[in-house]
């Protein structure tokens, strides 16, 4: 025997002490703050009896970081990479090495989050401008959005724009038969509870009436034809053209917006984004002038700061889900921002020129494989084509398939007796004799056919118009030039790498690099969504086995990963219950109740998904106010569909109603959604489930750790009770399994954290928002607490007093921290004048008193305000933030000094980020409304 | 037929038109300012036709980036990556992903220089400070330096000081028998030349009389023993000790200082930095008080800067061989700055307790692997050991290797009787029992071994020490903490990823992310350098690929890649000429002649190599004078052993006279080396063994593209002509194939350049250089041209009369280009009071015109001061760079504005560098000598 320590005793600390920021004395330190002893004594007080669940998650013990990674290889190793030339939307693409390295596995970037404080978000914004003009430019359309969720959807958002939009009093929507399938599907799944009614067409005759077309183009077999005609139908009778576009074909073909589209949508995939087996990638939409307004998702436009120099920022916000909730034109909220960002870079990267290029070899290994084709007796359907040839093979489809899979290439079997051959920028002359192998077509001689075959393009339909003119995509060739533009972007924006982003409902947590390395790893980025499901194994049980420990960690039964965003989620669980109680032959139950206080997202999906919205109101603690739902139950006790709550509520406090709120809409036939937003205050210590809820969207991009990427990608799986399951919609994203390419992180994430730590990273996010409550409530009113004053996950600090009596706003607040270096908090949601934080558990203690010190600085300057000290107008609040620019400028006009603006607190001598812009003028740009970058003029003030 | 472009003209750019930042339109009006028609023009009289090659080189047709990568994909697969427990001073370990991707993969810190220029590099500096901190406390000794090349050639440097620094007038080093074999041979290289004669003891009794022993801490063997009693017996005959220790075993024993070790080297791989085949890894050497200004390589010290703030710089340059040529120290000169700076964060990350956590681990289990080796009836030699089991298997060795091989596990063959056994951070109880196995030991239970076993570490050497007591070892344990503290560093500090550092002689191009990325792959990442032949057969190919392809490139007949810094390929070719005359029996041959403008290396690598230095002055244009050059030949005929001459002249100069002074040392019976520090005027154009060299060194990590990594990793190939070839050292580096793990990159380069490409970026060097001269010469005399004023691939800019005439030095320029956003040029080098300007083929036309133009309104400022606008000593020169802080205080004493210090040209305003601190004063941090983290305090004014 020994009193040696056992091997057991000297195993590595778990990722869980990486993950969470405080140290076991820490917490020690805090807990004193909040004045409990220990954390079981806090949680005890903090989260209501009720909603614990007993005993611990049912997971897999947590493994180290090497053997998570060691996993991952294993199940990447049974994906199996082939070459894929099925097309349909999804292209494999050449990621240039500099965009991959320093965008894709650069925290700088993904660390990000949505640009709603525009002056530390300048990188983002100009890349995002980058990607509206690309978008604009190529579309031929007047303006275009920061991006969209996949094309599918993004058909979607047109279908509804184009209702919305047009005059004609009609249900239908004219769908082009050549359509992509998954684009149909979701056109479907969007339609019905709308009303809509889709009709397919060839659209080589009359239309029916209708209030809007949708066009592929080029179609999904390849055939590229103009559209002009179908257009002037369509305006003819006061209908909408939207076109699906390819953007890789725009820089050959006439644009959308020359034949008359008012609508243009696609992927941007192709730009550079692996295929991720599905996602994420950017979606674009384009709309002709006057259509903007109604546009769904974001918009980045340009404006002036304060200082009149060009800065950008999000346009027309009014028109977002979060303002207009259930009057809102789409429930989009999250974006596609870091994939909408490598997209614009490829096109940065490349320029015109590079893009034009490109696509002329894509077109010309498809002209050349279809005339190998021909040679070898093979009949090809259409002959005017960009990239995809589709073969008719009578009877032999799937034997080619099958003939084509063995040389190492995957094909699309398109029906029993065509297969379609899609050619992407990674297309070689190999692939292109595999192909005809596959097809018996035996000694083609590639350079020979190369010779005398001519291209395949409509001859009326080359494009003569320009595009990308504006210096930036002609500036950045060499890949130093190009590191550099990156580099200088990325330093303009705060994103995790530099500080805490305490934004209240957003859960900035740490994403870990051992949690995003397997995103670039080929074996899951480069396997299209639609190869064969013997060649994604891997995936197949990633997916399996993380849909299963989000069941178990939400207490549900059955877990889809497929939608792509939480309003994606939302509107999927929506519409699960509307199925449900369809098939109960209660179909009448179309009243969704939601309380005051949710996220706008709630009332827009469930427009989305045909319900009424009725209102509840809360007390005001913040709760849901019960003899409000007592009286709504009882007024629209038939029609009752459900009830969307967020728990704990948006106002960070745990509901101690929460259960009985669930049992009264029951006992009146209604379903419970609980939307997951705020899950990182229950995950280990109460399962939604077993509570009471029905179904419940998640975010994995708030509490399983997928990066925000600047605004995007989100993941936002739906998890539904046994009796919701059979109606899950199939068909809410493009993509059969979604955002899959990342779905590694959130797999890596409960792998390495196991129940424990899952446990301990909510407690210690709980003991952080109560730590910092704790702190500034001696300065600043907190709202909305429960039991002995305590929070959950996040705290409200109320600034309406302090505004009323100082003129100083939340807003000053806010661009102040910018001074400090800080994001700001959540703004005025869920009430206006307020600042909810949300610390999570990922900040360090000194990192949580660095910002607490810097919100008690700020009330310090807010009372020099109130006592006159500072000027009531012209004082470092109303002037945040500060650039170097005006603070080395000659004169300083201030009545405080340059050094109050700059270092209001010592630790900034040693860390201060510069904001790059003054505060930004947002009514301005809305008057004023310019979306693709602007000449160069416009920054020489 | 068809007027179409076919798949040949639509085929992707070349990766040259990354690599090289101009485009063609760019050649041309650059062109226009040289004032030549065309590229080719412009060479017929720049490069002489004297050594103009014929014809192109003969290389592989260049593939693209994504082909290369297939290549070097297929090239990993060829290598097979076992569990290496063989030690021998290399071990696995667990790269921390923060650190992994936001060090390693990361172009703010790899691209970053030598910091030289110490106001943009105090984030490195401070890393490097860290770095110190740990092996002096580790080590117990007073003073670290910056990082060494590996731990042999360490132990060599640290065998040279024992001499310089015992009094004791003896040839003799003793050298411990249980020392590792590969430091025995590098000792053994190193002693032969300078006359030092090793003896080998197993240092249990007297020692011979000797200036120096050498320790290993723990052995090769694996015993773990106190050394004190052999300190006693050397310092009490005058001799030093050094201790050639393992770090990690360090945080468990009592330290070599405490032992009475004077100095301490070794390695620093196993804190986190892969194995990579032999390395870069950095290696380690401290001393105790007294020794420091004899220590090779540099040393980070603590100073202040002018405002008085703590800041960082290479102490006690004097000492270094750039000053001191023939009478330095050693010839060191890259040292391993990325990967000390990764060693450093291991530290910050893990801190001691984690450390010492590890380092049980390790322990344990090769603890519980000796037990149960004893109890399968094995012998284990040691009973005392930290991670290393030395088991006697009487003639089954061999065989036990071998089954452990089958098992995935490599063992160390130490002789037909023995194995070694090494445990490592990544050991585990599965490698224990595959360990066994192999060596016949069945029915052995883990958990039951470990409940029994002792530790086997000796009682009386158990640590009490404390080591890395300072905060920034305590602060930084999330990832989120750590990710931020990387950032902040990385943001202190000027690399490529910013913006150009025209730096003459270092050749600071584009180190591109598609070369780089192998480097990371595990299959090339985690070999260990003595795993069998069989299992690096990719990098057996490669290694063999890239000699030949330098080979064609230089017109030499062999190349070695095993030296791992210039320095050392000088060294292993000045051998190779040391040996040649021996073997023809003209040993007497030692006089090597140096031109007067020579690198500093030059003339310590002489020395070193046994040889008398003999100073060839150069003419008033820089080059070497004919006349003095015969007169040294005459006077040193017989004793003539080579010229060491820089072609292009480190003047930037093709000297005309190259292949005349080739003939007459040969005529003479000397050997001709060309220091191939200037290669990238040549590559493709002309090739150093056609015209009249016999061996030259290469590197690497100027011409070929391995980044500089803040100061290393390099690698320095030696090339010679066949008759040379046998007279190779085949220890100069302590591993076989050197840096092996970096080699990917310049096999990348080579492989997409292609011919063509590398021809073209010559050229484009040198058109480029040509350009800035022409820009910049009316405004600054342009020092040493060739032939119609032209330069070759730098240019030097000289100050020496301005200087003269204003009191504006180049230091005041250098500092002053920190305010518009630059690195400097190299400073008075070749020539005092002048700056070396190499733009390389990199940078785009953009770029060169912002520098241009800095440089060009630093001397409209210049002239401000002579003419009396500007004050004689306060004026934005002297007082550059201005930080933030001193440009935003409330007081501005200066007789210029803040504008015209922050932002003398209005580019700055959109893309701002702000220097950390303030001009560094450098007298008082020698003064006041500081080599380890300052105390907090020390930040605090």
């Amino acid at each position: 025997m020994t009193d040696r320590s056992t091997l057991r005793d000297l195993s590595a600390p778990l990722f869980a002490t990486r993950h969470i920021g405080p140290s076991d004395a820490d917490r020690g330190r805090m807990l004193e703050v909040v004045g409990y002893e220990s954390v079981a004594d806090l949680l005890a007080v903090a989260v209501p009896e009720a909603i614990r669940t007993r005993g611990p998650l049912n997971l897999p013990e947590a493994v180290g970081e090497a053997e998570a990674l060691a996993e991952l290889r294993a199940l990447a190793g049974r994906n199996q990479v082939l070459t894929s030339m099925i097309g349909l939307g999804y292209h494999d693409t050449i990621t240039p090495g500099v965009v991959l390295r320093n965008v894709l596995e650069n925290p700088g970037w993904y660390t990000a989050y949505t640009p709603y404080q525009p002056e530390i978000s300048q990188g983002r914004l100009e890349a995002l401008l980058n990607f509206q003009t690309v978008v604009s430019d190529l579309t031929g359309l007047d303006v275009a959005g920061a991006s969209l969720l996949d094309e599918a959807t993004a058909a979607a958002e047109a279908m509804t724009l184009a209702r919305r939009a047009s005059k004609v009093k009609t249900d239908v929507f004219v769908v082009d038969a050549d359509a992509l399938p998954q684009t149909k599907a979701v056109l479907a799944t969007r339609a019905e509870p709308l009303g809509i009614t889709l009709v397919e067409s060839d659209l080589g005759g009359e239309l029916p009436e209708c209030f809007g077309v949708l066009v592929q183009y080029p179609g999904a077999s390849g055939r590229v034809a103009s559209f002009r005609a179908v257009a002037e139908r369509a305006h003819a009778q006061g209908a909408l053209l939207v076109a699906s576009a390819d953007l890789l074909a725009l820089t050959l073909l006439e644009s959308p917006g020359e034949q008359g589209a008012d609508i243009a949508v696609g992927s941007s995939q192709r730009f550079g984004v692996p295929l991720g087996y599905g996602g994420p990638h950017a979606a674009y939409m384009a709309v002709r002038e006057g259509l903007q307004r109604q546009m769904p998702g974001r918009l980045v436009g340009v404006s002036l700061d304060a200082d009149g120099r060009t800065a950008y920022r999000l346009a027309l916000q009014t028109r977002e889900q979060h303002i207009r909730r259930e009057k809102a034109t789409s429930n989009i909220c999250t974006a596609q921002v870091l994939l909408a960002v490598m997209a614009s870079m490829y096109a940065v990267y490349h320029g015109p020129e590079g893009l034009k290029r490109i696509a002329q070899r894509v077109h010309r290994h498809a002209a050349v494989l279809a005339a190998g084709l021909r040679e070898g007796g093979v009949e090809v359907v259409h002959d005017e084509f960009f990239d995809t040839v589709l073969a008719r093979v009578p009877g032999r489809a799937a034997e080619v398939v099958a003939a084509a899979a063995e040389r190492g290439v995957n094909l699309r079997l398109a029906d029993a007796d065509h297969v379609g051959v899609a050619c992407d920028e990674k297309t070689t002359t190999d692939h292109l004799r595999a192909v005809w192998a596959a097809f018996g077509a035996s000694g083609l001689v590639v350079e020979d056919l190369d010779r005398v075959t001519s291209d395949s393009l409509p001859a009326d339909l080359q494009r003569t118009s320009d595009f990308l003119t504006h210096p930036v995509f002609h500036s950045h060739r060499s890949e130093t030039a190009m590191l550099r533009y990156l580099r200088r972007l990325q330093d303009k924006d705060i994103a995790l790498d530099r500080s805490m982003i305490p934004l209240g409902s957003c859960t900035m947590k740490l994403n870990a690099t051992t949690e995003m390395e397997p995103v670039t790893w080929p074996e899951f980025a480069a396997i299209h969504p639609f190869a064969p499901a013997g060649q994604a194994e891997g995936y197949a049980e990633l997916i399996a086995t993380l849909e299963g420990w989000l069941a178990e960690v939400t207490g549900y039964d059955r877990v889809s990963i497929q939608p792509n965003a939480g309003s994606q989620g939302e509107f999927a669980g929506l519409l699960a219950i509307r199925s449900y109680h369809r098939a109960r032959g209660e179909g009448g139950r179309d009243v969704c109740l939601i309380p005051s206080s949710a996220h706008g997202t709630n009332a827009a999906s469930a427009v989305m998904a045909g319900m009424r919205v009725v209102v509840v109101a809360c007390d005001e603690s913040g709760n849901v106010d019960l003899a409000d739902l007592a009286a709504k139950i009882d007024k629209h006790r038939d029609a009752l569909a459900a009830i969307m709550v967020t728990y704990p509520s948006t106002h960070g406090v745990y509901e101690e109603t929460i259960v009985e709120i669930c049992e009264r809409v029951h006992e009146a036939g209604g379903q419970v959604y609980v939307d997951g937003a705020n899950l990182n205050a229950l995950v280990g210590l109460a399962k939604l489930g077993e509570f009471g809820a029905d179904v419940s969207h998640l975010n994995l991009h708030k509490t399983f750790c997928i990066p925000h990427g600047g605004g995007g990608p989100g993941v936002g799986p739906v998890a539904v009770k046994a009796h919701l399951a059979e109606h899950l919609p199939a068909h809410v994203s493009a993509a059969p399994y979604g955002s899959a390419g990342i779905l590694p992180i959130s797999w890596a994430y409960v792998r390495m954290m196991g129940a424990d730590g899952l446990r301990q990273a909510t407690e210690q996010a709980i003991l952080s928002a109560n730590y910092l409550a704790g702190r500034l409530a001696p300065h600043y009113p907190v709202l909305y607490t429960g039991r002995d004053g305590l929070v959950a996950h996040e705290c409200i600090v109320d600034l309406r007093q302090i505004t009323k009596e100082t003129g100083v706003t939340v807003d000053d607040v806010a661009k102040r921290l910018i001074d400090y270096g800080f994001h700001a908090p959540t703004m005025s949601f869920p009430v206006a004048g307020t600042l909810m934080i949300e610390p999570t558990e990922s900040e360090d203690l000194a990192e949580l008193d660095r910002f607490a010190d810097a919100m008690i600085a700020i009330r310090g300057e807010i009372a020099k305000v109130a006592s006159g000290e500072f000027d009531k107008t012209d004082n470092p609040l109303r002037n945040a933030p500060h650039t170097a620019e005006c603070l080395t400028a000659d004169e300083w006009a201030h009545p405080y000094s340059r050094a109050v603006a700059a270092y209001p607190v010592p630790g900034l001598r040693d860390d201060k980020y510069w904001s790059p812009v003054r505060r930004i003028d947002q009514a301005y740009g809305d008057r004023n409304l310019v979306c693709s970058c602007p000449p160069l003029e416009a920054y020489e003030d």
